[in-house]
Parts: C-alpha cells; sequence; structure tokens
C-alpha cells in the first residue's frame, strides 16, 4: 500500500484516476487534481477554510436557476470565461477581430433591419450611427454576412429586464451589403452591475470590486466559410471600461464615439466605426458562444438560454 | 488600458482583487486565480469543455441537501478532503496518530457505555473485541480521555441508514479508565459505496474506478490540554484497503484482526489492538472535524450534521 501523505496523495489520486477510457477527460482530471492540490498546499488551506469554500461552492450551485447561473458569474469574475475564449482565438492563426463574451442576453429571432434603421424601436436615449465592414484576412469584404446586434438602453437594461418576455428591443440582425458593408441606428448603451444578491456578489463586494460592466454593444456575426465571431464593442468614454469585473475588453474592442465623420452614412449623429474582420473556418471550428456576463435578469423569458 | 491576452489576464484578475480587505481572503483567492488560470492553460480547455464544466459544478451545488453534501463527495474523491486533514497534521510538530475523514455519519449524543460491553446492540454479525490505549507523546496513558465510536454494520450501513432517526446502533462513547485504557465489542464493520447516484458518481464511473471505501471503524478522541483527534481505524483484510475512493486510509491506521492475543480483554474473539496517540493543544488547536465520506443517507435525521 502507498504510504499516504500530504505530498504523495496527489500521484495516489492521479492512480486511481488512471483508468479513465475517454484520453481527454484523463488529461484534464488529471490536470485539475494537480493544480487542486498545488493550490491546497501553497496557501496550506485548513479545515475550515476548506468548509468555509464547501459552503461558497454549494450556494453557488443552489443558486442557479433557468434564468439565472452563478457559476458562470463566477467563472467570469475569477477571468476565466475570458481566458477561455482568448485560448479558443489563439487557434486561429490569421489576423481577426478579438472575441468577447456572450453573456446570458443574447436570444435567438431577433427581428430584422435594414440598412440604415434603428434597433431602438421603444427606447429614448441619445442617438447613434454604428458602420463599417465585415472584412477577410486579407481585407476584402463579406457580402451577406449575417450580423447579430444586441444591447443595453441608457439605464443599463436589456429589453428581457423591462419589457414583457415576447417583445424585443434594442437587437436585430441584417445581412452586410454586397461590399461587406453594414450600418445601423440606435441608442448609447448603459453598463451595469453583475448581479450583487447572491454569493458571487457576496465574494466581489469583500474584494472591494465594484461589479460593473462598462457600456458595450454585442456582435455575434456569421458567414459561410468563416467562423463564427462572437464579440463586443465598447466606447472608450466609460470610465469603467478599464476595470471590466468580467474582464471581457480588450484594447482593440474599445471604440471612440465620434461626431462629423465624413464616411460616416448618417455625419449628423455621433458614430461609431468598426470593421469585423473573420478568419476562414478551419478545421478547428470552434465558435466562442459561451462565456458570459450573467447579470441582473429579473423576468425569466423562453428566450432566455437556459445554461 | 491593460492589453488583455491569455497570459496577462491573470495579472489583470489579481490586479482587481488586490483591494481585498482581509489578507488571508487576498492570499487564498489569488491563489486559486493563479492555480485556476495555470490548469485552463496548461490543458487550453475549449469552450465547450469549459461550458461541460459548468453544468458539472452546478449540478453538484444543486445535489446538496440538508442531508447530502456532493460538495464535500467531489472534494473527497479528488483527494481535496485528505490533503487538508494532512496538511493540518503536519501543523502538530510532535508524534501522533495520523487522522482520517470525519464523514457525514457522526451524531452527536451517542450512548456511553461502559469499557467492555458491545456497542452493536441491534446487530448481528461477527463478533470483534477493540481495544488499547489512549496516550500522550511520551507514552503515558491520558486518563478520562472522552473517545467516541461509530461504524457500519455487516451489510456496510449506518444505524441511520436502517433504523428510526430516535434510534442508535454500532455508535458510543466511553472515558478511557485511569491508565488511559479503553476496550469495547463490536461486530466486524463492512465497507461501501460512495453515493453513485449524483454527478461526483457519474465522473467517479467515467473514471473507471469502483467507487468504494473500504471498511472502517470511526473515532473521535478528546482530553482537556489535547489535540482532539478524528481518525479511523481500517482493517487490512478489506480488498479495497489499498484503493479507498475518498484516500482516507493511510499505512499507520491499517490494522490486522487478530485472535488469541494474550494482552486482550476478550482472548477469545479476534480484534483489534491500538494505541491513539494525541498531541498536548498548542496555539494551532485545529480539529480536523471535516474532510469526510458523504454516503448513501437514505434517511435524513435531525442528527444528521446540516453542512
Amino acid at each position: 500500500m502507498r504510504a499516504i501523505d500530504e505530498n504523495t496523495i496527489t500521484d495516489a489520486v492521479l492512480d486511481q484516476m488512471a483508468s479513465t477510457l475517454d484520453p481527454r477527460l484523463k488529461e484534464i482530471m488529471a490536470a485539475a487534481v494537480r493544480h487542486l492540490h498545488a493550490f491546497a498546499r501553497e496557501i496550506a488551506l485548513t479545515p475550515q477554510e476548506w468548509l468555509e469554500g464547501i459552503r461558497f461552492l454549494t450556494a453557488v450551485g443552489q443558486k442557479c436557476t433557468s434564468y439565472r447561473q452563478e457559476c458562470v458569474l463566477l467563472s467570469d469574475v475569477l477571468g476565466l470565461s475570458s481566458l477561455v475564449n482568448l485560448l479558443n482565438e489563439k487557434t486561429a492563426a490569421e489576423s481577426h477581430t478579438d472575441a468577447s463574451v456572450l453573456g446570458p442576453y443574447y436570444r435567438e429571432n431577433s427581428p430584422p433591419f435594414e440598412p440604415g434603421q434603428s434597433i431602438a424601436t421603444r427606447t429614448h436615449g441619445q442617438e447613434i450611427a454604428v458602420y463599417g465592414r465585415v472584412i477577410d484576412s486579407s481585407g476584402r469584404g463579406i457580402p451577406r454576412a449575417t450580423m447579430q446586434i444586441w444591447q443595453t438602453d441608457e439605464h443599463g437594461d436589456y429589453d428581457m429586464q423591462r419589457l414583457d418576455p415576447g417583445e424585443m428591443d434594442l437587437r436585430g440582425w441584417c445581412y452586410t451589403d454586397p461590399e461587406g458593408r453594414y450600418y445601423f441606428r440606435s441608442v448609447r448603451p448603459q453598463g451595469y452591475s453583475i448581479p450583487m444578491d447572491g454569493p458571487v456578489g457576496s465574494l466581489v463586494r469583500a474584494q472591494k470590486r465594484h461589479g460593473l460592466r462598462p457600456s458595450h454593444i454585442h456582435f455575434l456575426i456569421g458567414a459561410p466559410g468563416y467562423r463564427e465571431l462572437v464579440t463586443a464593442l465598447y466606447p472608450n468614454d466609460d470610465e469603467h471600461v478599464g476595470s471590466d469585473t468580467v474582464f471581457g475588453v480588450t484594447d482593440s474592442l474599445v471604440v471612440k464615439i465620434t461626431s462629423g465623420d465624413p464616411a460616416s452614412p448618417f455625419p449628423d449623429l455621433p458614430g461609431v466605426h468598426y470593421d469585423f474582420k473573420l478568419v476562414a473556418a478551419g478545421k478547428n471550428q470552434l465558435s466562442n458562444r459561451v462565456g458570459a456576463d450573467p447579470s441582473r435578469i429579473t423576468k425569466p423569458t423562453e428566450a432566455q438560454p437556459s445554461r
């Protein structure tokens, strides 16, 4: 029998897991055990702290419902969701637009809009224009790419947080034109707090973090032959753009809302000009339709993703 | 703004957590984030695998009730509970008996018994004797130490798994005598399976592990001036003594059930002879009343620990 002490126990666990049939599960669990044990050894985790950790993780799981995912929120505030996105992006060799977290507010079947229309149909706020192209890695426009857009209103609420489940606002989809161009109008989005009434909120408060996400507009862009892109644009004038609680912001996704751009289809409106660069779909076709910014969801809806 | 990529994101998270007021929470969470990120980077965790992990941890939390702790069970089968015990034991400088997991079957207010009595009051099975001394690190007997004992029956069931909540069997407590001696009779305990009907059971099955704990007798021993000892003895003839699913067995706790020991108070019975060595209570007074072997609990009882 193996003599088990605080160092040899790791190998004892790996030995017992060595019979795992699925090679990837075996690899993942072996790494999980090694890192988990190294963590406990490094900080000399005490029984009382262990018990507090167990209680915390239990509370996180029990806070989850069909319309709230506290485990994803925990992954977000620890930077894991963004890290997974970043690792996934690395698998694309060509230059491309960075991804950002999908979040829990994406809905399928949003309404189509024509070029130039506003996606703000039931909302007041400061009107803006958003325009640019969807291009490939050589800069050529991609025609008939589908672009889905969703964002918050001037109070930081998504439609499902203030409207009936059947209604949609501040979201929609369009095709790019033959040159890959897109343009639409909307209102300035507002940032918001992650849900602070659960165990993850308590942790974030104990860490003296503000718990806020900077304002942003979500995009989900696809075209035959290209890897699906899930991303978001972050206006640079939000004071929290450098301290996103879920680490979804990367430099290349920070945009300036400017006025008087002669290239704008709406020169009278403050506008965001952004070109999205897709990569050709290779054997690694993973989209990043995961990662998240689960937030104050007060109204469950059928359209709400059920993870 | 910091440029976030798959390497710098770890420092970005640590920066945001640097305002944590409690220095130990700050230390623990910083280590947790570093090890969690290193894990994801090492195996290049994909979005799909991340989502599977989220679903698994959500299911673990949601399986917990007031009488079942699936998070503790996960910690057990990953060897973390035992590791925490082992780390805690290291804080005692003197030689002492190794600890083992408390498990979820401990009950307070078990019945007292007199030396030589049997704790098997409603059970049939192969009768055994258990005897020895509770001693200090220099080998002197500790008088009037309290010793609590609990174990399974010949089918691997604890009393709460087959009797009414108000009834107890195969558990009890006694004082050691003026020389530190204890002795009682019982029946051979039987090993058992961890609960296999939840997400942790599914993981253990996917790993082709048997999911069994070897047979054992639990002890919780205390005396004024000494650190409380939570441990268990494991008969060496159980075929799973070397492959405990929760890694509670250490060499020094494996015992032989022998016959004809002239030192036995019951020479006609197969017996276990074991001396328990306590350490003086220092400034580090942590007991290890945590760690666990949560198991098939079919009957919740008031006495059931509610963690």
